[in-house]
């Protein structure tokens, strides 16, 4: 049984994501469907790419990830079919999987062009189920990449343009990449960005506020405290105890973050 | 596997959802739950019934779909089982399956009131989880729609008043049936119904826009444009290239919008 | 098939859900996971211990609940799995199962000690995808739940304060536990709790309203009425006729109702 996940900025209010799901099950009834979000913030391309880049190690190797945020639909921005990190991924080639590639280099990238595979007609504003979806579909039933187009070589893929940490001096600057429903603030700092040295004792500076050290779970502080953390996928975040950062800092997607060893107040 | 989606009004804040997915599963334990959802606006009928008919072509034959949108529960309002395009449908009768009809006549339909495919005590006010969970389990086991109870014919149910478009000169005048959550105005007006000749000289006006022609897809016009076009379920609908046209009109579901052919103005 | 339930706070606009069914497919392909909900308010374990409550009589025996409103992650509170009520419950010790326990007493509760069990790396902050779903995903596949970690006695679990309705007099007084997504403020009153005789004779009191008589259904009433009934899980609750109760009474969670018999006013 394989594993296709679903990633779209559609929302669950109206009839989209059930229509992906149909067209999916339509060729293999035996797929097992789950729901990643549908709730991406609007023609988001880069909150999804963080995503999937999220969700590639969480599951069995072989699942398939299909992610639609899709503002160039029924343009000729093309359609992709990959696999990277033992998994296999569908999405616009509008830099969805850039964060991904990133990381983990794909075996193969192909283009979508063979239509024999695809729900016909086409809708122009619905490739999430016309095309996208059918092919997962045949994809979960044993097709091969190279079934469904040619193959494209990574540097002719669109890519996002992604922030990395940079150092100045000993501290290391990073920005806030997205809150999440907690309201914590997820940053691009990763723990081997971080300055050497006891991670009690960095200093962390957001906007006039200063935090010292990273702790190593919320309960370790007081309710309401701001604390700093590794969270769960290995980035940096900053949260409030019990509370929210986005509330309490209010600050924008982008912000930076700087880390400084301890001794450079 | 028979697939059993599910459609309603209850959100997915409480439990209500997945009390009815325990009463399908605990009777058909193999039963493949699709959610559509479960966020048409509190009570609304007709919202449900032009989601369920949007549906009803995507899934593979034989599908149930299961919609509960029932202010009238526990009252003497009847529930119905019903065939209709090669698919099954359960639905109090409320005028849910009146979009639906309208397109496929239903083969059978069939009152549900033969208690032994329910589930006991019967509450008076989750007859979603206690007749129509139960009833869909069963039926994807097997069982016929005949035992569930006396056949009714299509005359006798409860019919929604459906707005169809209509012809003013050589113009066809539709109205605005719903935002979708990307703030697109979906309409009434299909592509039979429009105005004969070019789409693209074709002249759109809603309140005091005039818009020209109907466009191919989003991104075939310029960032934040108002364009027309023909939606994914065939339906003419109003968008803002990568915005939302329901803030940028400002206008409220049952606006008039008129189709104009080339040279009326 | 066994089925897998989640309960969470943790929306489903990140990936949190995704990688939490990404461990738990990776142990048991053929898991069946259901979602109950993801929108408890953040932190409310009080309001999920509600949920699980409801949700524990509505699926085949042998179901695995997964529970996760957690703010102590990381620290020294314990994990359990648990066997009550002919199902199985995965929570953190902090109350999360009391309100389940009250009515059900549990058959065996071990802690979560036995790290063979788990995802490697445990983050400090993310033990529902860590500990919690890997141990779901074994439990399904044939574990014991003494193979987890060591029994624990009921008593030296961590128990919420639970506010039973008591009797004043001839009347009962209980509290609005929560509203639900219709607005139905939902009390701790349960049918044995009401003063005796014909309950279209009862007053129902909350704040300054004063409402006769326990209604069978919603549509007994007229639109717009303020209505007092069984709701589907067994507990008195105050609704309006196709409209919601919440924003008419505007009245907090822990707001008390008064159950008076005939002739008390």
């Amino acid at each position: 049984m394989v594993n296709i996940t679903l990633t779209t900025d559609f929302r669950t209010r109206d009839s989209y994501v059930a229509q992906m799901k149909g067209a999916i099950l339509s060729i293999n009834p035996a797929a097992q469907i789950v729901d990643v979000t549908h709730a991406i913030p609007p023609q988001n391309v880069s909150r999804a790419a963080v995503i999937i880049d999220e969700i590639a190690s969480a599951f069995p190797s072989g699942s398939i990830h299909l992610a639609v945020v899709d503002p160039g639909v029924g343009s000729s921005r093309a359609l992709l079919a990959a696999e990277a990190a033992g998994q296999r991924f569908l999405a616009p080639d509008n830099g969805l999987l850039t964060v991904l590639f990133r990381r983990s280099a794909p075996a193969r990238v192909h283009y979508l062009t063979e239509d024999r595979f695809w729900r016909k007609p086409v809708s122009a504003t619905f490739h999430g189920r016309d095309i996208l979806a059918p092919v997962a579909a045949h994809w979960s039933l044993g097709a091969d990449i190279a079934e469904f187009g040619p193959p494209v070589s990574v540097v002719e893929l669109v890519q996002l343009p992604i922030a990395e940490p940079w150092r100045e001096g000993r501290a290391v600057v990073g920005r806030v990449e997205a809150a999440d429903s907690f309201g914590n603030l997820l940053t691009n700092i990763r723990e081997a960005d971080l300055p050497p040295g006891d991670p009690r004792a960095l200093s962390i500076v957001i906007g006039p506020r200063r935090i010292t050290g990273i702790s190593r779970c919320y309960a370790d502080e007081a309710y309401g405290s701001l604390v700093v953390l590794m969270g769960s996928s290995g980035r940096l975040e900053i949260a409030v105890v019990n509370g929210s950062a986005q509330h309490v800092l209010n600050v924008a997607d982008g912000t930076e973050i700087r880390v400084e060893p301890a001794g450079s107040e």
